[in-house]
């Protein structure tokens, strides 16, 4: 499948009612934890989610799309999230997240991006040289990547209570 | 995470809306395909989830709750969404489970089960013996197994758009 912006945008609008759909009404024992676990619970990926609103996809986009001299992105703290969702509720972050996605997604669609605009580069501080379609391909498959990691996370809880049917379930392995 | 019904039922209850925030307003190109490919699509999934709701899930637990002389359960068909979705668009199906599923986690509430209930047995046809609380773990985590292959199906059609981004996505891995 070829990228296309409306594409990704339905993608893009989904998740956070996604989220909301699977997280909303769930005990705090599905989506967080007190043990110290590299595991990351629910209401950490929604964090994470948050902090790449405000600080990766649109604003590595600009970078790009500006085409100033120096295209380099600032960095991505993956661990932001476990300082700034700290008191925070999961509600309040799903509520927070979805603000976020719609003003991100309403910039999207006011840029109304040609394909010579989304073959622009920027570079990545890793991984070099990207084009903003790449980036924005990547931001759906990184919305997905982690309603993949929350399913995973709330499934593995059940880890030690479905007997032998743990041989059927590839999501326990 | 020990098992308890009220706990499972907050999963089981929010799946129908999870599938219809993730894929209701989805074009076709990202829940189905024309290519002959083994991979399931998100329609070939929902089908899936469908049958499970007709014949295995609650058919088995009442199975074992009988207690009849014969507790072996019948076997699960697990290509029967093949056939059966036929003709059927993704609203339909996505319709279909979730009457099926409300139905079902209404049934489940009614039995208001006790712990030497959820001990009792039944005899799967191939792992063998498994008590009622094994069967509704696991039909919790089924449910997110089936959530996160779709979740995958859709994050593979940007395979090829992701660029070098493709290293930090482990869901094309």
């Amino acid at each position: 499948m070829q990228f296309e912006v409306s594409r990704a945008i339905e993608v893009l609008s989904a998740t956070p009612s996604t989220l909301r759909a699977l997280l909303g009404n769930l005990s705090g024992d599905w989506t967080s934890s007190d043990k110290e676990e590299d595991r990351w619970e629910s209401f950490d990926v929604v964090g994470h989610l948050i902090h790449g609103e405000e600080t990766d996809w649109i604003p590595r986009a600009r970078i790009i799309l500006d085409q100033g001299e120096n295209r380099t992105f600032v960095p991505f703290d993956r661990f932001a999230q476990f300082e700034k969702s700290k008191g925070k509720s999961l509600a309040e972050l799903l509520d927070e997240f979805e603000r976020l996605r719609w003003d991100n997604i309403d910039e999207l669609h006011s840029w109304d991006l040609t394909d010579a605009q989304l073959d622009l580069e920027g570079m990545h501080p890793e991984l070099g040289q990207v084009t903003l379609r790449q980036l924005l391909a990547t931001w759906v498959v990184h919305d997905l990547n982690h309603v993949r990691q929350i399913a995973t996370s709330m499934a593995k809880k059940y880890d030690g209570e479905v007997g032998v049917w743990r041989e059927y379930l590839s999501i326990l392995k």
